[in-house]
């Protein structure tokens, strides 16, 4: 992938709000979600469709492949257009890179300030105030990993003080299998979940968890898949990968401490993960790719996790922050309050060397298989992207800045992700947000 | 759930092939699968639909379903029968257990000997000789538990000899997320996986597994599921479970050494699983509950894993086989030879519990969920339930009677399960196999 016409920092839209400089979704950005107008008495109950944002509007694909894309955005982007209006955007991850591509390009220029196409996509358009999203694909499957050596070194540092990082950590990608039932929409809040709690002294009971915490994380999602048996080659590998979303992977660190030996984490993760709806493809990321690097005293990746291309741009750098909006800042009109600012490009495994460690015993990822990242800690306390390492196993509570403290997530409080890439001579392309609430346990 | 007209062991069906008291599939079965005519010049390539086991033929329930359901079976059951022919039985899981029961009902009674509906029903049979099966349903999420507490006793004292059996152990049903996209019907031979070894003294380098081993397992399908946020309780439980298969859970053990901490296994397991076609029913298996009992030193289940029904009725008395055929023995005409025998009764949690513990968070548990049991070793080691177990990490090479030994699988060793419920006064039912042969790695 290259820079095109598409990546022109000076690019401007004729809908206006996208050409402020901030808008998350300028006309360099164009990334996609399934979206429906909010239930009300005049909207009825409408079905999802997928739509691409563009400033603080959505592009209705629905709306635009009713209209007639041949008419509006030329004639070679038919399919794709028609996948784009889906429920589910599976259909549109199966395609290559090349129709994304072309898809991007036509309606990069159909947005375009001075646009022949204005008059009529005007009508497609649904204000971002007036929507509300849903999952974007049918997950086939949901794999986290554990890409952040920061991550890995702080949790391991509360277990094994003096020999804080596994062996097998700088040589394999690790990762497991996550719940895709349970992923849900910003937005969508979820119960404190029951488990095992087991205390030193006295046998387990069953009780709402407290040590609840969030993990910073970013969603892959899979592009077209491998045939069962073959592996993605890491030169192949970012040809398989569609975009990237902002994931929480709710943790109940409790539960966890009790339950994850010997097979991994199984109830403390499975009761809720939250995705940012928008999907930012990784041609509009393109600007951000930077250098992959690791101490040269590391062991340098296998062959099969190894290529110059990723070397040299294997890594991305998006920026993220962690804000907690607690009951008290609500009620007090007070907005989230950032506690962490870090970026992806400090992950020690990159996107390629992911999909290609995923798939060389032969598994076959599928088109929406999202892949998430771990927590994306940085290098430094300011930058670690969970409770867990910032009041380090709950022991040094974390101070708000209107009184309240925190080691772990009290009912009703929000968590807000952001993300966004920034930089000189390039457009800023934004994320959105990842939001949700803690609501009070299930009485067990 | 309780013994009915369908259980009697004394009825006869009037396809003949059902009455052997040999048979997998006399009328008191009826499992569930899906299938076609194998693909050739007069069939063409037909589309699978759902069909039922009697004797050596499958009822085609598109074919019912297209007589006219009401006609042949009544017409209480068209949903169900709808459900039961498509070519994914979701549908099918999502309804009631007295809907399944409904169904079995009519099933039973047309397909009994001297039933007015054999003229009819007889055109709907095909030969099981003649057909090809799929995976049965879409499975949305795929969970593998842990459950022969002589399995975890075994495997553990291979790494821990003095302390074998985790503290957690007798507390929670240990399980983990598998992977969903690998699952293939028995009969898909499978390419043994490359992955990351490791040995003592040396860096790890990519290579053909060569501790490939099976695990010998029943998968459970999940009925209906419960509301995000919900549980399950325990004495609800089996109102969520459809029906079981035999189910392989192939293992890279050389890879699983040294991929699996922190977060457990990942690429050892997530190559390939392979499930029988057949499903058997929860009420067809009535006969065959049996007493869940645990050492009376052992701690008691929490509450959420505990009730009388569980206690009384927990348990299921499934006989399970593991057999071998390898090339040599192929090439000879040998059939495969069987070095296991166990039950499925020695699990140290039940289905209910299982169902349970899962939902207890409010993870939300879908139709067509599968959950692994885990390697059903029995008590001594002639029923232990996969390699790693009979040759102690590959130290006691297993003899087989043609002269050939193995610690692990080699290429062209096909490994079969099958199961079966037994006993005086109640018909045998059978589950069929679940077979399939390792081929040669991929060139990595």
């Amino acid at each position: 992938m290259a820079l095109n016409e598409t990546h022109d920092a000076g690019l401007q839209s004729w809908v206006a709000s996208a050409n402020t400089g901030k808008s998350d979704f300028p006309i360099q950005n164009l990334p996609f979600a399934v979206f429906r107008r909010k239930s009300n008495e005049q909207n009825g109950s409408e079905s999802f469709r997928g739509g691409v944002a563009i400033g603080d509007q959505v592009l209705d694909m629905a709306a635009v492949h009713q209209l007639g894309t041949a008419k509006v955005l030329g004639g070679d982007v038919q399919a794709q257009v028609e996948a784009a209006a889906a429920s589910q955007l599976n259909a549109l991850m199966a395609m290559s890179p090349a129709q994304w591509s072309a898809l991007r390009l036509a309606l990069s220029r159909a947005l375009r300030a001075g646009a022949a196409e204005e008059a009529a996509l005007k009508a497609c358009l649904v204000p971002q105030s007036e929507v509300e999203y849903t999952v974007p694909v049918q997950v086939g499957d949901y794999t986290d990993f554990y890409t952040s050596v920061h991550h890995a070194t702080n949790v391991g540092k509360l277990f094994r003080p003096t020999n804080p990082l596994m062996e097998n950590y700088k040589w394999v990608p690790i990762g497991y299998h996550g719940r895709a039932s349970s992923i849900r929409i910003s937005g969508v809040d979820f119960k404190r979940p029951n488990g095992q709690l087991k205390t030193p002294d006295a046998d387990p009971v069953l009780k709402p968890c407290n040590r609840l915490d969030y993990e910073l994380e970013m969603g892959i999602y899979a592009g077209a898949g491998n045939p069962w048996g073959d592996a993605i080659g890491i030169e192949d590998a970012e040809n398989h990968i569609f975009g990237l979303c902002l994931l929480n992977d709710w943790s109940a660190r409790d539960v966890q401490a009790w339950e994850y030996q010997p097979l991994g984490p199984f109830l403390s993760k499975n009761f809720a993960t939250s995705i940012s709806p928008w999907i930012v493809t990784l041609e509009a990321l393109e600007p951000y790719r930077t250098a992959f690097t690791r101490p040269a005293e590391d062991p340098q990746p296998l062959p099969y996790l190894s290529s110059a291309a990723n070397s040299q741009r294997g890594a991305l750098d998006v920026q993220l922050s962690v804000a907690i909006q607690t009951e008290k800042m609500r009620a007090a009109g007070q907005a989230a309050e950032q506690i962490t600012q870090t970026s992806y490009r400090h992950a020690y495994w990159t996107m390629a060397q992911l999909v290609a460690h995923h798939t060389v015993n032969g598994c076959d990822l599928q088109p929406g298989d999202l892949m998430g990242t771990g927590t994306l800690s940085g290098p430094t306390m300011a930058e670690a992207g969970a409770l867990l390492e910032i009041t380090e196993g709950g022991k040094k509570p974390l101070s708000l800045s209107n009184g309240e403290s925190r080691t772990f997530l009290l009912d009703g409080d929000a968590v807000v992700f952001t993300g966004w890439c920034e930089k000189p001579g390039a457009a800023r392309i934004g994320f959105g947000e990842c939001r949700a609430t803690v609501l009070p346990a299930r009485q067990a």
